[in-house]
């Protein structure tokens, strides 16, 4: 089945301890479709400015990703700028570019309206909630959002929420959004204001999938070097989605592998800048590791 | 089989969010005999001082825990008091007296020492070499350490950690010991210094086993309510030695299962203070935990 993302396209400029890519493409959108094409086709929901390089994501064809909804405006596509330190949990940003992405208003094309999954990529919540507006019954919604939105729009937040079925955070998220320090707490108090899945993502620590009557505890794929960690939450949105709209039935089963092949998905990720690591790789690459994450994890 | 613990008896003032225990009883041998001896029979040597009311563990003679090795001295009992802060990762040190601790000369008793497996707990490292100069072949020697001594005992630390079959250090440990920033990286390169295992504990992230052919993930058990996580490595510890020491014979399946024991045991620890929860448990509320476990990461 095919998944709907809509949200940023950037061209990023990226410092960590093993180097730099002050032309690092990327942003939400972009790193989900990367990865989620790699079990399934996408379409992609997005804007970018003239000095946007399409030649950069001609791959993505290949791959089964739409980009007919990827508009193209007037003036410089979003660009941010960070620098990582050397234990890669920390980053400062150095500049944000809202540019064309200021004005990003997504027309989903009418083609696209009956996709199965939408991933509401980590955009403003006004804008997820009008993405929704715009398709029509679909199988799965899954939202991603940021501690930026948690705190300048709350209750626009907890709107768009109440009406997708998962959510994806990180544990910081989670406390923040929730006001509790247990994540398991905090991810209950979520689910009762209407999701029934909550995806916890936990970077090096793995992850965590809660249901109403499922745990599963996940742990990240070892990395012998991670090069550059940005985009790893998204393109684990990607495995996720990617994995489970590629599955005949959504159960347990299938929501636990998925959240294995968003974590190892996301392994490759930070392996290098941009997703030059995940443009490289194949499914079969994926299917190893994960035998190896079911070997790593049995006792 | 029996393991010698040779380690710190301590009465603890200990304040958390949750409340407070002002003669909460603990140190790192104390922790690690309620804990093993769920398993396996522990001997257990150490020194308290005139205060220490031993009706308080007289319940250890029940679970096979021998206690000749715990001298008596003229003073106190070493008294730590800390503080928790909200998220329970930090703690404040509110004072430390080491009393009759300042002068412990571990002397084995000549029936201990041909105990066939050996935990050295977080002592300076000069003593946990004397303990092994004392000892007779024994089967496995496992050690424990704590950044004080890696701060202070460089050299000494070296020497032993070169000398034991299995190292336990938590992630900042490993890092602050090896000066690398990967986990995994630290944990081969003390390895490469004669351990043959090593088990990097990551607190409520779970715990890794490393040996030269094994990489294992494990995760830690899910608790609702943290009231103290005092004495939560020292018991990992006993639950992970006492499950090993018995088993019929030390291998992969043993060591990684000993992980998830040691992980299931610290999730009992931190529930109430001091060894209160600890005290209460059977070998079955152990087993339903770890039959848990086993649930909750599968895939």
């Amino acid at each position: 089945m095919s998944t709907l993302v809509v949200g940023s396209i950037a061209i990023d400029s990226v410092e960590t301890p093993w180097g730099k890519d002050p032309e690092a493409y990327g942003g939400s959108a972009l790193f989900f479709s990367v990865a989620a094409s790699l079990f399934s086709p996408v379409n992609m929901v997005g804007v970018v400015g003239e000095d946007f390089a399409f030649e950069k994501i001609d791959f993505l064809k290949d791959r089964s990703v739409g980009l007919e909804g990827v508009s193209v405006e007037p003036g410089k596509t979003f660009r941010w700028g960070g620098r990582y330190h050397e234990n890669m949990n920390k980053r400062d940003t150095l500049f944000t570019d809202l540019n064309v992405f200021e004005n990003f208003a997504p027309v989903i094309p009418d083609h696209y309206r009956n996709n199965e999954f939408i991933f509401l990529a980590n955009i403003q919540p006004d804008l997820q909630e009008d993405v929704l507006e715009q398709v029509h019954q679909p199988k799965l919604t899954v939202l991603d959002t940021m501690n930026l939105w948690i705190d300048i729009k709350p209750e626009e937040l907890k709107r768009v929420v109440s009406k997708v079925n998962v959510v994806i955070m990180n544990d910081d998220e989670i406390k923040q959004y929730s006001g509790l320090e247990n994540i398991f707490d905090g991810a209950r108090q979520i689910m009762a204001e209407g999701p029934d899945v909550m995806v916890v993502k936990k970077g090096e620590h793995g992850a965590v999938l809660i249901t109403e009557d499922d745990l599963f505890l996940a742990p990240a794929y070892p990395i012998a070097k991670v090069v550059d960690p940005t985009g790893a939450g998204d393109s684990f949105a990607g495995g996720f989605v990617g994995y489970l709209a590629s599955q005949p039935e959504i159960n347990t089963s299938a929501l636990r592998e998925s959240v294995i092949y968003g974590s190892t998905v996301a392994s490759f990720t930070v392996e290098d800048f941009s997703f030059n690591r995940l443009k490289e790789i194949s499914r079969e690459d994926v299917e190893a590791r994960v035998n190896h994450m079911r070997n790593m994890t049995q006792f």
